[in-house]
Parts: C-alpha cells; sequence; structure tokens
C-alpha cells in the first residue's frame, strides 16, 4: 500500500508459509525472525513490518509519510504501537483465531481489540487522520485489521469516525487493500 | 534511563496502579490508553513508551539516539519492534506471571522469550550495539527485559553477546536501572 502511494515499483517474492520455507535455513538467513515481509532494496535487507514502512516513507516519501520533528514523530510511533499491540495481539488475534484456527482466546482477543478501536475512534473524532493533518504511516499501519475487524467477530458499526476514516482510505488513488476487505468493512 | 543520558532533568509524578488511578477518567484525558509511561514537556502530553523515547531522541539527542537517515532508522525501528513483539509479549509476560501472577501462560512466553534473546545474540555477536556503531534507543527499548530475563525463568548463561551487551549498559555514566536488575543479570 505504502509503495504504491508513493508510485515505487518492486518486484513481489512468494514465501511459502504452510511448507515452513520461511523457518528454513535459507531463509532465516536474511530474515532471523523468520517472519514476512522482508524488504530487499539497494542491496540492504529490511525486516519487520513496521521498520519496512519507516524506511519506504523515510526514503521515498520526504517528510510526508514520516515527519522528523521530534513531536510529529511522536504522534506517528503512538500509533504504531497501537498497531504492534492492542491491533495485533487484539484484532489480528481474534481474526486469526476465527478464521484460521490459530490457538489464542478469542474473548480476551477481542476485549483488547476493542480497546483498539476505542482508541482510533477516540482520536478520528477529533482529527480526519490519526497522526497528523495528512494521511501518515500511521494510518496505514493500523488501518488493515481495523477494515478487517467483522472478521474478528467485531462490528464496526458503533464506530463511525473508524467508519468514515476507512471509508477516506479507501477512497485514495493507487488504494491497495487485501481480499475481501471493502466488503467486510462495509458490514 | 535516556532522559539520564541526555542529562535531561525531569519531575516524576507517581501514578497509583495498584487501586486504578491510570484508569480513572482523569488519567484517561490525559493518557486515553490509561498506561504509565506518560510525558509531559512544553505543553505537550505524549503516551507510548517507545513514543517516548522517540520523543526524547529527537528532540534533546539530535542525531545520536535515533538517526534520521533511511536506512539508520529502519535499523533501529527492527529492534523497537522485537521489543514490542517478543520481548513484551515473551520476555516480560513470563515475568509478570512468575513474579506478580499475571495470568499468561509461562511456557508460551518463555519460548517467545528465548527467541528474542536469540534475536540479541545473533546481532550482538555481530556488533557492540544493535542498530548502529554507538548505542541508541534501540538498546534501550530492548535492555530492562532482556537484563530480568533470569526473572522471566529464563538463564542468561548461554547468550554470552549479551551479557556482554548488559555489561555495557551497566557501565554507562549516568546508568540508571531497576530494583534488583544489576544483581540479576549476572545470575
Amino acid at each position: 500500500m505504502l509503495l504504491a502511494q508513493l508510485g515505487v515499483a518492486c518486484e513481489n517474492i512468494p514465501v511459502d508459509l504452510p511448507s515452513g520455507q520461511n523457518k528454513q535455513p535459507a531463509y532465516l538467513a536474511l530474515n532471523p525472525r523468520g517472519q514476512v515481509p522482508l524488504l530487499e532494496d539497494e542491496g540492504e535487507l529490511i525486516w519487520d513490518s513496521q521498520a519496512i514502512l519507516v524506511y519506504l516513507a523515510r526514503r521515498y516519501g520526504g517528510e510526508n509519510w514520516l515527519p522528523t520533528a521530534p513531536l510529529a514523530m511522536a504522534r506517528i510511533m503512538q500509533w504504531l504501537a497501537v498497531s504492534e499491540n492492542e491491533i495485533q495481539y487484539g484484532l489480528a488475534r481474534a481474526r486469526a483465531a476465527l478464521q484460521f484456527g490459530a490457538p489464542w482466546n478469542v474473548e480476551d482477543c477481542q476485549r483488547v481489540g476493542r480497546a483498539a478501536l476505542q482508541l482510533l475512534e477516540g482520536q478520528l473524532e477529533k482529527s480526519a487522520w490519526l497522526a497528523a493533518e495528512h494521511i501518515t504511516i500511521a494510518d496505514l499501519a493500523c488501518y488493515p485489521y481495523a477494515a478487517l475487524a467483522p472478521q474478528s467477530g467485531l462490528d464496526l458499526a458503533p464506530f463511525l469516525a473508524v467508519l468514515a476514516w476507512i471509508s477516506r482510505i479507501q477512497a485514495l488513488p493507487h488504494y491497495v487493500g487485501m481480499p475481501n476487505m471493502i466488503e467486510m468493512a462495509g458490514k
């Protein structure tokens, strides 16, 4: 999504997760964490989704997607942290449990996921974008599992500001979603 | 710790967590997440530990603690992500379960915590500091629960590079630890 927004072309190389290719020595030599995505750019390997967002924003986005002024950057980091905590361990895990049988406690994850949506709602009632007067990587990091919340068993209907924000993101030129995301967000 | 390294004075205002002061409306108005720490600086409120590290590094640390070049910043973000994931949900949760009776599965958390230590060890076998040729907020973010690993039921003895890194951090001028940390790290 950020690559599309930045107009930067890339080649996608699939990694076969079901067969465990990501835990084989050849892949672990590239990314010791054994996760996807992994970015290669100008001969450098960068692992971790948020590190990749930060890299691309700084490398190709000037000050637009990740400003470097102290307070502006801190505001973005707050929402990257929400994405790594309440969203990842709440919304994403509830979805993984419900959709793919992952061994997480659905109710516990939904409780954390609901807290994530409330945090987003509280901010988005006050501002169109999470961390600045324009879209930043904070919005891109929080967006996917928020828009997929119905797959986590959580109803987005009470979260009016979140729904409006989802619509704003989906209306972006060069928008790229995940399968079923637009349909699910409207439910 | 970062404030001490930067030589920036601060006032500490305790929040009574056992009584739930952090979940009361007065505190939630300052930090909607209901967590500590919360930083106030120049009239602005910043929540989330990592956002606070980023803010202080950018505001008072020049390019030393958080460089802004794309690749340099991405390298730091990688370890902030490990701190927010494997360290927080592995090492810190195993410690919370063992030391304070938190309701987490100790073995699951220890497995994730061991992966965190292996990631740190892999990097620290190659470099003295995690993300640059000098100490950065990456080291400060990963350090506390790594040094407290014995309280998570994990033995640091096999992690020679981690132990050497802990010693380097504890030898810093203006080092600030947590209770029992130095003693535990040596075990």
